[in-house]
């Protein structure tokens, strides 16, 4: 399909539960809007008209997906492409829905028989860096229900891990034992700190039962005890991932609220941490691929 | 109070889902029964009509209760007694509801601040080793929704750890992400073995991740992957609690399923398990209680 974008198109970050739309005008954002539309707000056959409306309040543009709208919970599954992979590979393996409207490809890696897959953060992660916001070669992390850890090599994604950090934290916040002590505010505190520290423990079955026992025997305040365990689970997680990492910093995608948490738990793990603005790396990057295929 | 139980009482081990009675008689089980009246099956005080109809059944005989029903959620809340501690601490620190009635208490412990809880599994862990079914100075285990360990020393228990294994299980199972990968049979297969070979990397929110990925990318069938699941979980409880422990064997309570799940896990991380028998150890235990009142 011979297909061209022109210096006008519309950008989508489509994720499960939200959508950010990007009007891009000559390598630049000229407006964007979120909303709730995420994937599962949309019913099955009804993206075409999702993407209609878009095109009415943003005008008639050819347009540029990227996120969960690519899986099989989205409006078509486009392929995974391999890691290593950087922009060329992305906007090669674009599906095309028609000539002026193509999903952006997800990442996929496999080695030593464990895989894991992302779909979305590609174009942040690639965004990042060729926005100037992060280094070719540096560690990345984008915090959320599944934290995505990438290591970047040559302004390319090398590989990266995703852990089920704030899916696990939500599971343990709605249902059993835990349910009735984590509903607190959590806060970028003691409490948090603590948890980390129980977290480089890497035993998080144990260590959550031991938030109950602190309870009933009086040892913490149940106020305190969903920071503990957001510090515990996002202490794990960073604990896991530097462990395999030699680098000294860790460039965090995410607001500043829960980057800010684990910016936290990577100071406390004696690296360093700067937080990265998403929204203007999704952009750099989806302007990029963009570029790549006009 | 001045109690004395006599040669013939009725001992329950009471549980949160289940319920088990045994009618001791000189010092041996004449008769036992099973059923689902746990703890949250009997409404806010319904307690002593359940224990009428108890001995409306089994005889008008003293009773001693132990597990759940001495919780916040049972019949009245038994002090924990710290451990370490033997049967005589607990046979001291029981609870009287009345000159016919006791509740034997739970065990504490704290540690570096970090603290942990039982309740019932403390009349188990020393019946074992009264009943010789474990040494006197032994590593114990009892899986279940949250996984008992023990160290016994001396035939008292020592120190012990809790783990949320189970409930974790039952919680991805039922909710979230994986829950409709995890429908499948856990089987002591091939796919239980490599989710405890997973489970030594001490990574749980990103394994668990794997498994969704490894369906995505056809890397693993998923029928296997509620076994799979389940070995990481116990590969992971059993590791961890290992790295502590220096004892060569585990002494795993529980029925021939669930136990010889863990029996695996522990033989894949190089050290021998024993089953024993749980019922037959909660009737040693709860007859010495009962000698030590008499």
């Amino acid at each position: 399909m011979v297909v061209s974008l022109g210096p006008r198109f519309l950008a989508i970050d489509w994720g499960t539960t939200n959508r950010r739309v990007y009007l891009i005008e000559d390598g630049a954002v000229a407006r964007t809007e979120r909303d709730d539309r995420g994937v599962t707000a949309v019913a099955k056959g009804g993206f075409e008209a999702e993407a209609a409306a878009v095109r009415e309040r943003f005008g008639d543009l050819p347009m540029l997906l990227a996120g969960m709208v690519g899986s099989n919970i989205g409006w078509r599954a486009a392929p995974y492409v391999a890691a290593p992979a950087g922009f060329g590979a992305l906007a090669e393996a674009v599906l095309w829905l028609d000539p002026r409207t193509g999903i952006v490809p997800g990442l996929s890696v496999v080695a030593d028989g464990r895989g894991d897959v992302m779909r979305g953060e590609e174009v942040q992660l690639l965004g990042a860096v060729a926005a100037g916001l992060a280094p070719a070669d540096a560690l990345l992390c984008q915090p959320g229900t599944h934290c995505k850890w990438a290591e970047m090599a040559g302004g390319e994604v090398a590989c990266f891990t995703t852990a089920m950090t704030g899916e696990l934290f939500a599971l343990l916040r709605k249902h059993g034992l835990l349910a009735a002590q984590l509903g607190g505010e959590v806060t970028p505190g003691d409490a948090f700190l603590a948890g980390v520290e129980e977290g480089k423990r890497r035993d998080l079955a144990a260590s959550l039962f031991g938030i109950r026992a602190a309870g009933l025997l009086g040892l913490r305040d149940d106020a305190d005890a969903a920071a503990f365990a957001s510090g515990l689970l996002i202490g794990g997680d960073v604990g896991a991932r530097l462990a395999g990492s030699a680098h000294d910093t860790v460039h965090i995608l995410a607001d500043p609220g829960l980057g800010g948490l684990y910016a936290l738990a990577v100071e406390a793990h004696g690296r360093a941490a700067r937080l990265v603005d998403s929204h203007a790396a999704f952009a750099a990057g989806i302007i990029r691929i963009g570029e790549l295929i006009a």
